[in-house]
């Protein structure tokens, strides 16, 4: 008889579950649900860079996604399923109350924004994150950054929850802990009622919460009161231990059980974050570069003990034993925005017809008939544009930059402009920028003595846009193999779930027998190669001469 | 019996006729024609700056506008008109055979562009400007840019030619001479037949070709040979001597009285360039600073003797004797691209139209529609940006810089993009940047010992974007009257033409009985400009940053 494991993976605006058979790996059915408040801009403060997601967003789309995978399948299958893996975005924490519940699950915190999740890419705590970083670095006896890059990022955990502290006493007053998405998920479908028995996650706790073995866990209080006095006592109600994806969180509880029409007690494996367990699926191995590009980029690698040894890589965004491979150390990288890079130029075109539209001077038929066009039709425009006819240089940084040295505080740049620069050349210059800010990682990993040897690529934009991998390809001189499977992190979650249920020994044996397929490789091509080095000099160059001034805009 | 002079105002895109009452300075008529080749882009490539204008659509259009505005008008005015005026842009010299005939009148140069008038914009001659300058500073025993600003252009005279010299033998075989536009209509309206007999506008000369009593004319032969032997001999056929336009060029010929329907031998001034005569016509006096801000800005000043002595003005185009107002030192600054930096941000915006209207996929009419509504549009949506909301500082040299100090390698910038940059906020950062250009031109002037006690502004933008008008008065701290006439180049040319037939004593007098009238006067608001104050301060910051990285872009 076969078995089955759910592989379910939380993205950025929709979450999507994958049944996967055991034994063969095959993908047998998959769903994806979008989620509804944050479709409609809720909780949301673009200029702002605040970006939140209702936990109502999270339950009804899982359940979405859960049953409407299964309904595609025999209903002997949902018998048949062994075990749930999950991966989300990360660093998304939320506050809970003494039972693990999301304090936006209140009512009397059910609309306020500093009670949802904060998603990975709410810059919000910029300032929070300077004030780590100087404590850590002046004040600190011990520098607790040193194994997330030697810096800490706006992006994570501790610099969100100090903002939320400082900005909103209620919350400040309800929050018993803090949690992140990958530890809630396992502990809502296991039916935890008591924050203190959630399992955290390693992967979340090493890479965001700077949770280490030389200092048997999380950092002091000592440190948290310096940062500031909000956060005494903030690590009081969290446990020092942690755990990676291979263990179980939970089983199901009956009440999921029944909802999901599933068999109660399955296995629950520990949460991670999507991108380790994208890794993981895309079948990373000592030397391998995973990259998942989607909005942003996360770039992860797997290094043996012996070659780490007590090397310390800088600015990259954390380096934590079984963050992806249990056994292995974890390395992850990234850029803060990749597609979304796109996706704001793309708006920026469609200003004149949305505002027209607003006034109903056109019609919004026509304004989405158009918004469809204009990236399929501006990468054909760009891709005839030459390297060197662009005359533009532009940085990457509209999101700030995670990696090498994250810095939320930078901006983006377009640099050259003359009044023959047209649409395609700025859109080629954009699609550069983004293949150089990747490419600045790789040189960073090198430089640190980290070999690569080859680039895996997984997530939406290798599916969608050859002419965006090419260039990767080009800039980087590497050739670039991307992963068959859409849904590569929900396969990587599959397979943690596989181990979690005993079904294998160890993830590198369920990436064997689940393992991946890859549909094409983007080659080098030497003289566009060439060419790109020669630009990518100007980018650094320019990045270099403007940071200052881009941390003061 | 009334009296009246024709004002000629040639322009980038079209040429203006204005009849003006000489006595009174009443606006009588005035019509305007489009060059239709220019209008289809013929003889152009913007991707490399390269903007050439046919002798054809000169004499086309010059006919079509002058017997249009006489038609608004009882027929017996015609019979009254006494004089002539021309202004020009500039420097847009042209080659001409040995009869004064334009290169491209002749069937073998017909199509060739570099036969035809070289714009103004024309920025093709970027490496022979900095080879002039180069030698000017470092070879030649008299430093002949010291009257020009120090620094040589590119949309100069010389450049220009020197770049043609190069690229084409034909055109440098065939060349007896080369004029300014300002040179060839006035020669043409007399009907003279011999190159040796044009009369060179002291204006054009001064500004663009380094004309100057100092060294009794032009720069010496050995100048030009030293710089490249292709230059050896090319004062040849050029006269020393040059005229300011208060002085006859001609009177009108029979052939061309003919075809506009005026009396022959009616006084044709010297001509001059439309920012020179748009000043006098917008009432300059010292210590004004006379804006023409359309595609491009122009700033003119003029200084009594007494005040300018041997003083040098640093990195301005000119201070050329009698160029603007005989009697008194003529000061000209400017910026490459003003209101081409709104149409070119425009354009950006309008691609996904164009080009899905190309594929036939939407109608051209719909194009057109939302074409005319994307400045207004945009404009009232970037009023509703507060200055500190942008989070961008923009470059302005999108057509290089004029002033100060002349570059036309630079280029323009955006800097600090973020996710939330939208169209609205990245067109207040260019009308920022427009406007921080011009109070770094208005810097250097104060900074060079020149007092601005007032500024008047006339050409398109003032009459057609308040809101580009109260950000540059925020920025400058200083208020901008902008004169009613829309058409104050030509109210100037027919200023002169009145001067040159004798009907007043000199400009002076011909300002004040047919003087300037002003509309509005737009304020600066305190608040305002103590914040664009910082802005500036990072515009310059960056630009200063920047510079060299954009010369080699």
């Amino acid at each position: 008889m076969d078995k089955y494991v759910i592989g379910v993976d939380f993205g950025t605006d929709s979450v999507r579950a994958l049944v996967v058979n055991v034994r063969t790996g095959k993908e047998e059915a998959s769903a994806v649900a979008y989620y509804p408040r944050w479709a409609q801009g809720l909780y949301c403060d673009p200029s702002k860079n605040q970006f939140r997601q209702h936990p109502l967003d999270y339950i009804e789309s899982l359940t979405a996604c859960i049953t409407d995978a299964l309904a595609q399948l025999p209903s002997q299958v949902a018998e048949q399923v062994v075990g749930i893996g999950i991966d989300t975005t990360g660093s998304t924490p939320c506050a809970v109350d003494r039972t693990g519940k999301p304090l936006a699950l209140s009512p009397e915190f059910a609309d306020n924004p500093n009670a949802m999740f904060i998603l990975w890419k709410d810059h919000t705590a910029v300032q929070e994150a300077a004030e780590i970083n100087d404590y850590a670095w002046n004040h600190s006896p011990i520098d607790y950054t040193k194994y997330v890059g030697g810096i800490y990022s706006s992006e994570w955990f501790w610099a969100k929850i100090l903002h939320v502290y400082r900005e909103d006493e209620a919350v400040r007053n309800a929050a018993y802990t803090w949690i992140e998405h990958c530890d809630w998920i396992p502990a809502l479908l296991s039916g935890v009622q008591s924050a203190d028995a959630i399992k955290r996650s390693r992967c979340a706790a090493g890479h965001k919460a700077m949770w280490h073995a030389e200092w048997n866990g999380l950092p002091s209080d000592d440190f948290f009161a310096g940062i500031d006095p909000l956060l005494k006592g903030i690590t009081k109600n969290m446990p020092q231990e942690t755990y990676p994806s291979d263990q179980v969180a939970g089983t199901l509880c009956p009440e999921w059980a029944q909802k999901l029409g599933l068999k109660p007690g399955i296995a629950i494996a520990v949460g991670a974050f999507d991108a380790h367990m994208g890794a993981v699926g895309g079948g990373v191995t000592d030397g391998t570069l995973v990259k998942i590009m989607g909005t942003s980029t996360c770039d992860i690698m797997v290094a043996p003990y012996e070659v780490m040894g007590n090397k310390l890589i800088r600015g990259i965004c954390g380096q934590v034993d079984g963050s992806v491979i249990p056994g292995m150390v974890g390395l992850e990288a990234g850029q803060s925005a990749f597609g979304d890079v796109f996706a704001w130029f793309k708006k920026v075109l469609l200003w004149p017809l949305i505002d027209l539209s607003d006034s109903g001077m056109v019609s919004e038929e026509l304004v989405e008939q158009i918004s469809a066009q204009i990236l399929p039709r501006l990468t054909k425009a760009a891709e005839k544009v030459a390297i060197e006819e662009t005359g533009l240089v532009a940085l990457d940084w509209l999101n700030g930059r995670r990696t090498p040295d994250a810095d939320q505080a930078l901006k983006g740049a377009l640099v050259g402009l003359n009044l023959g620069s047209d649409a395609p050349k700025i859109f080629r210059a954009l699609v550069e920028a983004t293949a150089f800010g990747a490419k600045a990682v790789i040189d960073r990993f090198r430089d640190e003595g980290v070999e690569i040897e080859q680039v895996i690529a997984l997530g939406g934009i290798p599916k969608k846009n050859p002419f965006v991998m090419q260039v990767a390809a080009d800039v980087f001189n590497m050739p670039i193999k991307v992963t068959e499977s859409d849904q590569t992190c929900a396969l990587g979650a599959a397979m943690f779930a596989a181990v979690a249920a005993g079904e294998y020994a160890d993830v590198k044996e369920a990436q064997k027998h689940m393992g991946t397929r890859f549909s094409e490789t983007y080659y080098p091509q030497a003289e566009q190669a060439a060419k790109y080095q020669a630009v990518y000099q100007k980018y650094l160059e320019i990045g270099g001469l403007l940071e200052d001034s881009l941390r003061k805009l």
